[in-house]
């Protein structure tokens, strides 16, 4: 079969699937995310067996030893799989609400109900995981699946994938709900983002360059997290150890993730007052540092941050701080260099924090935490697809709401309409 | 200067002015709205002046009745402009609500703050009013607009953009909320929809074909409008004058809007009770009807359907009707065929009625009405923007609020994250 001949073949299926699964009751799905856990228990050796081959098959391509890491199914990561599954069993089912249900003047009922999307394809880097983390959330939200793993996960992805068929036929839903492509075929990408009749809609989870060369090229909706390039601003009628811990935070939490501070904006009133604990802090961290030319005035031995370190997301031990004069400079540095992700202010002060909140234009707005909360767990959703950089439909952490649209529903009693 | 330029020139603008109207009172919104209004009413005879010329040149070009009858200005359709202008103002603003804050257990509050996308681009065909509908609920809801109408209307549109911007000044807000392009070149349009650093999302407005090569060709969210291919079910439980009622209205409110019915469906044990009446119904209006077997087989004289027939917005009297042998046949037929626009049922049957709810994957479901109702003002929006057949983001009737975001927004008091 071409490759054409099978991703209409995967859509099609797909399609039809999303039918069945749009009205399958939430017990039903449920059992079929407990019966997909049970599967995996029962297929353990097997997925070890075939993870072997890609990490085989992965040391002699020379991957480095990050990435093999990252591709490594061990008795842990299976147990995290697993217990995902049936997190997500325990999430309340986002299918089916009506709200907003009101009488209209010409006397319709009119409401919206909440529906799945339809039909969801995930593109996504080698973490073997994000088959059952998306493939779980997508059917607990009533959407059929197209999921397409990197190329080194294959056989660990085809092993999973087995156990995902098993656990949604054993509960009477249709096995095509969550298909894994069966090819490493980079064409396949190419033809699943430009099928509109049988995908409503791509998430893509990896680096910014997929994620970039994926949104400029689909013919589909895309749901996408570009880069997280956060800030803190420190005001200076901030409680100064709450700005301390705050700023410390959320840049050594931890350095390689979306929602860690990149740039550190400090009210120029309390500069001395609580630069030198920061740059101690962080240099006892470990953690290199760039500034504006007011920093670089105290702390000569702290190098020059260059236009473009303003609107770098580093993923690293690395900062760049800026000196500001005011409130409207740092949402207006902000507003320009940042990715409008996440950012906060640490202020006591009413008006300004106030002001950051209605002003700063990024997904999530802090006042007085850590830009580290930003994360679908810390927001209440229990799991989360990724984080949106977009504004349309889904914006900031994405939980199963996410992956839903509404519907209008209009009750009449042989109701017509006028003029 | 270059288009390339100038469009980039255009967007900076606009990305600018975005900023002021998202902090925007809305006071100053709607002083803005009144002082259009104002301006519009100052402006009359210079309209129709500016008007003439576009009428004149589409005389010359050789439009037809109808293209030159939707370009015309008169007093009518300019006290239209004004009176719409003065209902947006009086329509609940949609920003700054926040919603859904809970406090979570790590002690952070987490709500959504409801905001403007940012840079709004229209895209439109001939009718100059629609430069006063947009920009009005645009500016309602807190964003920037970019305008580009059709090249037909030229000096209308540049005389109403006029009084819009003089309007937007007289309320203290940046004359850029508001732009309408002045060039007629068609790469403006490929430009416009490309550059998503300076626009948030398009709203294209005018035939399919525009709407398709528009999403074609964007780099930017698209919210649009496809075809309404609505069908109306008549199940075998309906009550029979009321599915007369709906059936009739549906297909002959009016001809060419896209909430009317374009295919009719009937239960094959009821057949002989509704047609008749209904057949002689439509026959008198001048409906062209067209017919499965099973029709023909009692109306010899109703043409054959074809299979391209199921899939065809007529946008004119014609109408294509099927038997159905039950409610799945039903529901399977206008899934597949259908345009996901607007479906009814009529039916006294809970549990088809809760089926053809649950299961027709439809932007507008209804039960008992007529699909006609599937519009903005009819559903308590005040107006619309149009009507969305996607599914992300704004489906069915978009008022003001498909013309907004969520973004979250976190108050703590030092927050700091463990894990």
């Amino acid at each position: 079969m071409s490759l054409e001949s099978y991703m209409n073949q995967v859509g099609q299926q797909a399609r039809e699937a999303s039918r069945a699964l749009a009205k399958a009751s939430t017990q039903q799905k449920n059992r079929a995310l407990f019966a997909m856990a049970q599967a995996l228990e029962d297929a353990r050796p097997h997925l070890m067996e075939e993870n072997a081959k890609d990490i085989k098959n992965g040391k002699e391509k020379g991957l480095d030893a990050a990435l093999l890491d990252r591709l490594l199914l061990d008795d842990a990561r299976i147990d995290g799989m697993i217990n995902g599954l049936k997190q997500v069993a325990s999430l309340p089912d986002p299918i089916g609400e009506v709200s907003n249900m009101v009488y209209l003047p010409s006397g319709i009922q009119r409401g919206q109900m909440r529906v799945p999307l339809g039909v969801i394809g995930i593109i996504y880097e080698s973490r073997p995981n994000v088959t059952i983390d998306a493939a779980s959330l997508c059917l607990k939200s009533g959407n059929a699946t197209i999921l397409r793993g990197g190329s080194e996960a294959f056989y660990s992805n085809q092993a999973i994938a087995g156990a995902v068929k098993a656990g949604i036929v054993e509960a009477g839903l249709p096995e095509n709900a969550v298909q894994v492509l069966n090819t490493t075929d980079r064409e396949a990408v190419g033809k699943l983002i430009t099928m509109p009749e049988f995908v409503d809609v791509i998430v893509p989870r990896g680096g910014k360059g997929l994620i970039e060369r994926i949104s400029q090229d689909a013919r589909v909706p895309v749901i996408k997290h570009l880069d997280g390039n956060c800030h803190v601003y420190i005001d200076d009628e901030a409680d100064l150890d709450k700005a301390f811990a705050i700023a410390l935070n959320a840049k050594t939490r931890r350095y390689g993730v979306c929602n860690a501070m990149e740039s550190l904006l400090v009210h120029q009133s309390i500069l001395n007052a609580i630069l030198p604990r920061l740059v101690t802090a962080y240099q006892d961290k470990g953690v290199a540092l760039v500034g504006c030319e007011a920093i670089r005035a105290i702390y000569s031995n702290i190098e020059p941050a260059t236009e473009e370190d303003w609107y770098t997301e580093y993923l690293a031990p690395k900062l760049s701080i800026k000196v500001v004069s005011n409130i409207d400079e740092a949402i207006a540095h902000i507003n320009h260099y940042g990715s409008h992700h996440t950012d906060a202010i640490v202020s006591n002060n009413y008006a300004k924090t106030r002001a950051f909140m209605t002003e700063v234009d990024s997904s999530s707005v802090m006042v007085n935490a850590s830009t580290s909360f930003a994360d679908g767990f810390e927001y209440g959703f229990g799991a989360e697809i990724g984080i949106s950089t977009d504004k349309i439909h889904a914006r900031g952490p994405v939980g199963l709401l996410g992956l839903t649209s509404q519907k209008y529903v209009v009750l009449g009693d042989g109701h017509t309409r006028d003029n």
